[in-house]
């Protein structure tokens, strides 16, 4: 996993991002994808739409078509081996309200951060690159990465765990993913419970309603990823892994496997006995999420995410103009997702992706040019 | 924060890990040390004694003197630019036992990644490469990076927060280091709660007793990193952080600021407003952790980490033969640590240390030479 | 200096590259560049000019504008720190003559490399990623690293030194660079030397009568470099000079000051004794090419290059057919630069200034914010 | 290729270099090593003494066993996968005389780009870090890389061309190599053509006399290679081979193939015709040097160096006193190589080796575990 000048993330499969939200673009280079693969450009185009903007009642009203562009590397329909150069342009934009806000702090947004990162030079519109609309690079980036883990029936599927306090704590069955799958489609909130569905979608719309916002979880699972991927003491699955993920904003928490309640458990409680299940090595439960000593062994990878609830809310705030040098409020109005963690759903998926194409290509489980 | 083929970490400052449980030494490579710092061996050693096994009632009784020895890249008791190579021999080495257990895996140890990751070629005695005295490089590593930091008054503290299900939710007083280093030091738990330190102390007993192990957390506050460190993208504190501390053996998860409990929360809550303070920018509370954007506000950065029992106890558990394909049972003798907390706090300091070093030197605020 | 998956160069600096000759665009990502940089988008567009097709009788006549487009990382005319995407749409298209050429290998060009690299797949029109046309990125990439470099005093200049056997072995005074630029401007094969600029002129138009080419070397010397810049052991100035400078398509060798006739000399003639220049440490000579030990000691960088000539001629040529295997002739038609030495001037000048702000901001030279 | 603070190299084939020339070692860390190589430490050894002063009347009467130890990532004889630290203890060590000369700026020597990259911090004592016996660690790494090719039937294999003027321009016959490797052997200055043997040693042994030093060039062949192993933009086989070979002190060029007669040369002339060999597609001739486009075609690899004259000689030389900061001169005594070249063979040998295996792990053809 490496970052140069950090805009570039892997190491033999590496993507580099650009763009801005209220600039021309956003964009992904996707480095490293073999020569050979069919790319469903539709395919893109439907991940996309899972993260894009102006979905339903429980998502920003900004509209944007988002639609991919693909500017090099694909031939015939056919990756060739060079970096896949894709992005969307960004439409709906009203840049003017920022030029208003330019010396106030919005409390928890990246002013501040831009402000001592950049000098003052930072595009400050729609957040700018710290928008969380670059992940949609990630999105475009990451349906390749699944069309490439497809080929070796690995499988990614996040959904949402919890929306405040209200948490899905079923156990599912990821054998039967297609399922899963139509029953998140149909779920505006991206979630696998009818039972709680409707509390969630009240309590994002009575935040909304308050101008206020909320947090959540989401849980990620990936199936079929072989035993004896990753690395004991740098770049461990977990290490690459919680490295990606957290490039996506509003993410404060990662926790593979047990977790959290790994540290209040015994040795004997946590321990996960390995068993034969015909021929197969496995262990009889996955508190350790599939990862141990950094490395898969074979069951499900499985981790949980925290997301934070969206900076921008319509309240009013306390804060301080950092050019007059005192304090005061500010009172945002406009667009905003009252609840980020269903479209974060998609960029979850695209981020774990990314990375493990990045470790199979490294250990030579994916060749430089894919068989037809 | 790159890692190549895996044993190395960071940028500009890069840490090389070689070495193996059993094997004649663990050492580290520190590359990208500024020129002209006086280094202090002597540090380095009380950093390594922190982590030393046999210690205490609470910890493995695998003696170990652990003593530092300098190859490379000090000159008159400087740094000269080029990198530092520090080991520490193995001493107390039993390595028969290994052999006994050689094809049987051990239920949430390494032997299963290490088969299929290495081919059956991995050096399994006392875990080898995975085991977790390779930290003993960290520590050393991070002991120059404190030393830099020192010159720069930032300041890494960390503590035990919970063993099992007893945690230390006191609030303290961060400004005062002194007294919470005397007092972390005097806890062989390295706990700061005089309150339930006994019964941190009787948990582990018991655990130990019971030839069973238990978990923990741990906190860690790091002082006056300037505002402005990180990157938006890719390489934000949060992903490096991550990535470097899940290469400590054990950490299951790890929050920034209020973690999980952010997922809670609504943004009115959550969000941290601005103030000022003399002349200073700050925030009223600090739930972000200190990091908003991927990049430091100039507020303590925050985080706290799961770990998990230690897998290796007496305890008779259920398992397979991977010769034999055939499923039995393991009986583990021997010495090991019932909890791992106290031992791994001084190595979640060092982790923290290189990768802050990391981001201050590419951000051009540590030279590559120092003045004297 | 890093190349991950193979289109990313630099360590804090980094390019990145992407396009193909008859795809949709060339283009580079320029990640690094310090804020509050005012960008002069003439001085890209001249800079592309340089190296733009159909300038003169001795250059191919293929048609482009290579006009430059900026997709992110500017605001308000400034760099704002984030990465800046540059583009030029490619126009002049006709791909159906490489349809014809598909199943032969046409000799000293890319198409049997293409092949087993990309196993088919890769985009053959007009050599597609292999093509010289990619340069166009980075000569804007370098572009930018030259406006960054004069805010230093550092200048870059190369120039013709030879074609075919015609040698200028004229010495310069670069102390007086205005003049030279204009020299160089006014010459279409960019010498210096006005007595044997026709014989040059007269000597590619010969071969491009005779459907033949012909290669050349080029110089290039950089002035104002501080001392101290470079390393020891790996990235040494010479390392990474020639890392970039062999990604020039038909560069086959390159030498550092005495170069090659260092090979025949003994120490006493060849090593360049210190003087003092007023107060200023220099020596007397440079046959050291103004590095010793990889790093630069004040004096001017110089070293020279070979290109080879131009692989695509109009003469018959023997080939292989690669489908049918079989031997058979080949013999091309239409546009192709005789001597590619002219164009390729400037792409040295760019990928030498993309090495120096590398290590320049590697070494803190260059800042991440730019006082304004 | 990649350099993080600048003593690693490589992506996936990762070499970390440490030590100083009067330090306590010399050593190198080999990461990314495939597990289930069964390592040959006596070939290491080998591999080391053809390097080793003190051999011959021709080289540095410097005395050192260079006695190769392992300290990590070999476990029962093989290769486990885990990084692989060697080390050579330094022994013959006299720093006293380095105390003399330390405020005299040695011509062409590294004292003044130490004083200006480390601050006068650097170990000054045999040139410390810049030393040339730091490419001990090189060639025990490159004994590794060839270990790992021969399992692949690559062999590398280089040798003195010229020393001074005196030129072998023989062309062998490197189809059998055991040949040439035992004429080479014989001839201490590791030519293979015994009608200058003569006179080369005579050279060297004269400039010796009279207190002076001489250059040369070696010439370096790789077969074997497969076609396809490079890549068309950065990380071209010419990118990373040089980038590695300049690390070697004493290089100022190196040509590939043709090199610099190329650029003299016409494309009917250059060009290197396909033919059918049999079923194998080769070229009639190989000015290319068996790289095209970046890319191996799978002719030999050809390339050429230039090695300056050993900067150390006895003659009294003009020079400056950087502490005085007056004009002076410089009379060095004791011992050093009059002619670098012979020792440099195996070091050359060694970096390619190098870049090669880095090549094919990252493509594919070397596998992280090898079969048995």
């Amino acid at each position: 996993m490496k970052n140069l000048a950090a805009n570039s993330l892997g190491q033999n499969f590496v993507i580099t991002s650009f763009g801005e939200s209220h600039g021309k673009v956003i964009g992904i280079i996707v480095d490293g994808t073999p020569a050979g693969l069919e790319l469903d450009i539709d395919f893109i185009q439907s991940e996309l739409n899972m993260r894009r903007p102006g979905q339903s009642k429980v998502t920003t009203s900004r509209k944007e078509k988002d639609q991919v562009e693909v500017l090099s590397g694909i031939f015939k329909g056919k990756t060739t081996g060079a970096p896949i150069c894709l992005i969307i342009r960004n439409e709906d934009i009203n840049s003017s309200k920022y030029e208003k806000f330019k010396d106030l702090l919005r409390p928890s947004q990246v002013d501040y951060s831009a402000l001592k990162r950049y000098g003052g030079f930072a595009d400050y519109r729609g957040s700018g690159r710290f928008s969380g609309r670059n992940t949609a690079g990630f999105v475009m980036a990451g349906a390749i990465a699944k069309q490439l883990l497809k080929k070796y029936k690995i499988e990614i599927f996040a959904y949402t765990k919890s929306i405040g306090t209200i948490y899905d704590d079923k156990n599912y069955d990821f054998e039967d993913l297609v399922l899963l799958l139509k029953r998140r489609e149909e779920s505006t909130v991206r979630t696998l419970n009818k039972d709680n569905e409707a509390e969630m979608i009240n309590l994002i719309q009575n935040v909304k309603g308050s101008k206020d916002s909320i947090g959540g979880t989401i849980k990620c699972i990936v199936k079929n990823v072989p035993a004896g991927i990753g690395n004991p003491i740098f770049n461990s699955l977990e290490s690459s892994l919680s490295h990606a993920i957290f490039s996506i904003p509003a993410i404060k928490g990662i926790e593979f496997g047990a977790g959290f309640k790994a540290a209040e458990m015994k040795g004997s409680e946590h321990n996960d006995p390995w068993i034969l299940k015909g021929d197969q090595i496995q262990t009889s439960k996955n508190d350790c999420g599939g990862i141990i000593g950094g490395i898969s062994i074979g069951m499900p990878i499985e981790f949980t995410l925290a997301i934070k609830p969206t900076a921008t809310i319509g309240k009013i705030q306390d804060t301080v103009n950092v050019k007059a040098r005192e304090e005061t409020t500010v009172e945002m109005e406009g667009r905003h997702d009252p609840c980020i963690v269903p479209r974060a759903v998609v960029v979850v998926e695209a981020m774990t992706a990314i990375v493990l194409v990045d470790h199979l290509i490294t250990q030579g489980y994916i060749k430089p040019v894919l068989n037809t």
